[in-house]
């Protein structure tokens, strides 16, 4: 006995999910069953109609609803910063820390051969570009903290070091209320050598 | 800095599924958005539609789609038997055993009356008179081993003796694979109770 169509096709969809594995998509599909019919059909239209409602800044690449970009055009921001993001979902967590006030960069992701993924797939030529136009102070190179993010931000400096920017990263070291015995080694060893005067 | 509008409401939806977070709901919504467009097309489709498609069979109560139930009309299955569980979901659990060949009655919940649901929200007299019309021999009861669901039990078992069907109740026991040093004092207990020559 198989379960019916339209529920074993809702749970294959939603099983595309990143982390949503066949018992996630099983309670999920069940428990929309349960939803008001209007909930559904809200969520349907939202679904099918995200391309259309979202789209990425030209400039930016930030996710933005309508017509102009609520990062590039607010006033109060410093144009002469720039932070450069893999993608338009770490604006949120840096928009979060309510400490930069800057604008961004979506750079389209990180530099992966396993995936495909070499310079020519970066934003890096707009990058340049919007470096040199609007004289771009300070480049804040915010990529992850792994092997890839290591190796597109060393790749990054290069491409733009000749363009007399400054460039930064953010820091490395111990994440807020870690106790030192459960940090990794190689977190500790980067906290260590980028130790401050206190 | 807000998230776009489209966005934060397909979050909002998605929230209301069990166990998703603001985290996952952000992960999910971000997700969506770089799926295909033909692939979000389809999910509006299945998510709006999955009322008219799916069916409770108005005998069993389990989840149907289209008109006939694939196990009320199934022939090899023995209608001498009933497994009454409490929501629709369970009887793919059950199934995924393929050690019950009966038919099934879903009570729709179980007794709780913090959540207002007492004996007339569940569906006791419909298996009361399928059990008088069908001349069913012995009922399973495949309730959750909760405190709600050995009311419910107790309850049912009040209500069916006096039409002379049997009455069995799943087994009580450790788990399979289980460790006694990790398994619960009233498991245990329960498993001690019900043990069985060997």
């Amino acid at each position: 006995m198989q379960y019916p169509a339209p529920l074993l096709k809702l749970m294959q969809m939603l099983r595309k999910l990143p982390g949503v594995g066949a018992k996630s998509a099983e309670r999920y599909a069940f428990e929309m069953f349960d939803w008001k019919e209007g909930d559904l059909k809200e969520l349907a239209v939202l679904v099918g109609s995200l391309k259309e409602q979202l789209q990425e800044c030209f400039v930016c690449g930030c996710l933005i609803s309508g017509k102009s970009c609520s990062f590039c055009l607010e006033p109060s921001r410093d144009k002469e910063i720039l932070c450069v993001i893999a993608t338009p979902r770490d604006v949120f967590a840096m928009e979060q820390t309510r400490e930069y006030r800057g604008l961004y960069h979506v750079l389209g992701g990180v530099l992966s051969p396993l995936e495909g993924k070499g310079p020519g797939q970066l934003r890096v030529e707009p990058l340049k570009a919007r470096i040199i136009q609007n004289g771009v102070k300070e480049v804040v190179i915010a990529l992850d903290s792994t092997l890839e993010g290591d190796a597109t931000s060393l790749y990054l400096k290069r491409e733009l070091i000749s363009l007399g920017v400054g460039i930064s990263r953010l820091a490395f070291g111990l994440p807020m209320g870690s106790s030192l015995e459960y940090v990794d080694g190689g977190t500790l060893a980067r906290a260590l050598s980028g130790r401050s005067r206190f």
